[in-house]
């Protein structure tokens, strides 16, 4: 029963909020794209390609949080609460930032040969961005909002599937890494990538309240 | 002059807020105790055992926070602000996050023998959710300001106390630890702990913010 | 079009909430001076007496955000949103709390000799607080908008500096220190000072959010 519920009759189809919304979930499938190829490349020139594309991408994802910014300000009536805009906007950008983080230091830090756990890791930062973007997809009538529900579980599924790959691969370092400085190094990258899909289940956390403030 | 001021007394004596954030208040006890009780174990089994058992109350506190959007997803009247409601269950959250992932770590790194500034540091985690539980408690009606500031006060002399135990400890692992994974091991625990009051403090300063307000 | 911008012609000329403002940005170019006067020092005894003061600072910061939340909750009518006077106040605190954890670090770890590129981030922490300082001056009356926006701008170039020294001086560390408690020290030191930019740049956004509701 928010404001925005009341005035819903009045409020003409959104032409402005979900288009960038959209332009952000789709980014960050790309960049998951990218450090998953990263990742699995055995070719370094290839893995510095890709982190350069994933860095302009982080790029990108800031000016279309940007803009969202900018419209929240010239806009009134917004097709969801403004504090939830503000929250959907930021988690977004945060998994970009993550998603970033862990190719750079990458590069930074020289990881020569990424671990299985990297890999892994990669494969689920994708399959919640995936899973990220059809939520927002469906969100902009919420006709489906059983699908979004569903994308919303499958994101806290893959969410704890992660956690648990990052605490065998941090107690494996622990165990057998004795080079602290390597230790350190990939339990940096494994930490960024897990942080990643830490912040896809907030943009969860935060299509949950949509639906149940809106439906 | 909050729209919960004037409206208050239309409000119903709340009874959906107020117990869920009992609820989080003594689940973050039951952490505490079990970390403090962990940490004073020389038993591995045991410790293993309350890190699972911690990370259950993880769990269960999650429920609660979730809980608690429910209901601000579905009633518009709310004892006080919304973005307070929404701040105090995040800090709370994050206090049980900050506990079990100092249990955690533990475990993860096979940390054998807790060093004298963790046991101290648990005793001060303890010390701080007990005022943190009470001040929640008081909160459900509104007579005993005074009650609640004390808490606050202590919460904050508390951390204070955290905070000088860390530094020292920390000071310490970099004198005369030569071992840097186990530096690392030591530095990563305290520095969950030392988290865990840090959103004690977050929480009294809420709760301030609460009492400004409606007072 | 917000509730403040309706109420404009009604709101007397603000006496509370910018002169803290004010205090905020001047408190957080005096800790800035004194990090890299410490830092530039080759006297210990120096470096120890600046990071006392700094820490006092940090105390006088704390007063301040704390008075500004008391503000907010004593006043109806405030000079701009609630959430972003609370965004703004929040993010000035947060650079507060970097620039002290920078010097607070380098106490503990007892980091002898400062690296070039720490000198180097300093210069552009102090930059950057100077930014925020002037835009934070020109906030109370919304004639000199053309000012804020250029000292956002530069924020954000500062930012972006300090992210390509850090990247720069971490890699290096990855590569040529092979002691790797030094490692954990420097990168932690020279990671509290990019936090430090990087709450400078939170403080612009804040800034940029303000300028297009309000102008």
């Amino acid at each position: 029963m928010s404001l925005n519920s009341i005035f819903q009759y009045f409020v003409p189809k959104d032409k402005k909020f979900f288009p960038l919304f959209e332009q952000a979930g789709s980014n960050l499938i790309d960049m998951a794209k990218l450090l998953q190829e990263s990742l699995y490349s055995t070719d370094p020139a290839k893995r510095t390609q890709n982190a350069k594309q994933i860095e302009d991408l982080e790029h990108k994802g800031d000016n279309i949080t940007h803009q969202i910014h900018l419209e929240l300000g010239k806009n009134f009536i917004t097709p969801f609460d403004r504090e939830d805009i503000h929250a959907l906007a930021s988690s977004l950008d945060d998994v970009a930032d993550f998603i970033h983080g862990a190719a750079n230091r990458i590069e930074l830090y020289k990881v020569a040969n990424p671990s299985q756990a990297m890999k892994e890791m990669t494969d689920l930062i994708l399959e919640a961005t995936e899973h990220v973007a059809k939520a927002i997809f469906e969100l902009k009538d919420l006709k489906n909002i059983r699908n979004i529900t569903d994308s919303c579980v499958r994101i806290n599924s893959v969410e704890n599937k992660a956690d648990y790959i990052f605490d065998k691969a941090v107690a494996e370092l622990f165990e057998y890494e004795k080079d602290a400085i390597n230790l350190i190094k990939f339990k940096e990258v494994l930490s960024a990538m897990e942080d990643a899909t830490d912040k896809c289940e907030d943009v969860a956390n935060v299509l949950e309240s949509i639906l149940v403030k809106n439906a």
